[in-house]
């Protein structure tokens, strides 16, 4: 039996001035950090023992893994992290207000921008742009790899070598990995898993900082999933990102 | 050039109740997590930008490399752990108040235990010594391997080989590295490095979450070494580490 824990990072700072993040480094809040040591204290108590993790370049998902790890007592677990499991690159609307966006572009358009498979926003362009290209922790990537806007798809494709070499790879070796990362990429890895189409996947919307349990036989086969919580934290969490999309 | 940055861990929980730690997997006080962010805002100032860290497999080391990697805005560099960065093992020691066991054994065989370069305190034993048996993060450990204590010498031999093939590879790689542990494994850091005698080497007393700087030529010869603080807040620091000392 295999065992595989997604996590997506607690509440970040942008998330509560409802602005678009992607692949900006924003931090998380209080409650955001406090969420994630919940998750670890939640998956200790159910006796999981990851032994690798893997999360993204952003700090939001870092640091979560971080608490979750402390919370479990496991600090001293190994750690690879990737831009393969940063969240979709927003392109222009990073740093944007979601609300001016809609009020700007028009709410379809947005939605599209957001939600629509094969929608990249417009590349990210001026002092942003320059910045990223500038990001030490991107230097190693080739200027056709380092992207200034994404759309869903985009995203799941530069994820999935990571899944297959790295995460899948892990899940050969040991009985049970952890991946904290973001909305989109974690979108990409449930998609894989569950043949969930192009057209759906938009649709499923992961609560953040609650466990989500995929159980394999030694074939890799899926067996189950489900989320580590209770009913009412489940529906009280799917509510709250439900909150998030519409504002 | 190539630089090498040397941390001790911050303030731990068993530091400021005078107790022998060790292996044992204290936390971080919340003065330790503070000096530790402070590290991290230090090594930012000047510009410091390690490619990669490396830690040992006790939270009070990478959660103070948490803090300094998240102070710099570096959440996202590699971190690799390792078992043979761990603090010396205090044998039968750990878990005990310090005075207290001057009071047992003397001051004399107390500081030949604490400080003599080849003098191991008794074994581990009892409920402490199955525990570290049955830790999953030394299960990887051959039954000879997995030290139930050590003098300054048996840290500093298992130390070696990683800092060899490890950290000594990455200064090859890269210009830049970080190397956050405790007062015994970086006490075996700087011996290696410096060339300090078996006898001398007891002598040296790193303070707490003061970046250590090393900088060699690209042959690896060393050209300075320095503590990045001022005069004043070193001197404040060394004295606190020596007050420990003396408790």
């Amino acid at each position: 039996m295999k065992r595989l824990i997604l996590v997506r990072h607690g509440q970040s700072q942008w998330n509560e001035l409802n602005l678009f993040t992607g692949w900006t480094d924003v931090d998380l809040t209080a409650k955001g950090m406090q969420e994630a040591y919940e998750a670890g204290l939640k998956l200790k108590q159910d006796n999981y023992q990851p032994k690798i993790c893997f999360t993204s370049f952003l700090k939001r998902a870092v640091k979560t893994l971080n608490q979750v790890l402390d919370a479990m007592d496991c600090d001293w677990l190994p750690v690879e992290k990737s831009w393969r499991l940063n969240e979709k690159h927003y392109g222009i609307l990073q740093g944007k207000n979601k609300k001016e966006m809609v009020d700007k572009y028009g709410a379809e358009q947005v939605q599209q921008w957001r939600r629509g498979y094969d929608c990249p926003p417009p590349l990210l362009d001026g002092e942003a742009a320059t910045t990223q290209r500038n990001d030490a922790r991107y230097a190693q990537l080739a200027i056709t790899e380092n992207p200034m806007t994404e759309s869903l798809k985009d995203c799941i494709e530069r994820l999935m070598p990571f899944y297959h070499n790295n995460i899948e790879k892990a899940l050969k070796e040991y009985d049970e990995v952890m991946v904290v990362a973001h909305g989109n990429s974690l979108r990409g890895i449930v998609k894989y898993i569950k043949g969930i189409s192009d057209e759906e996947i938009a649709g499923l919307n992961l609560p953040t900082a609650i466990p989500y349990i995929f159980v394999f036989d030694d074939n890799m086969v899926l067996q189950k999933d489900f989320f580590l919580a209770s009913d009412e934290d489940l529906k009280k969490a799917q509510q709250e990102v439900a909150n998030q999309s519409k504002k």
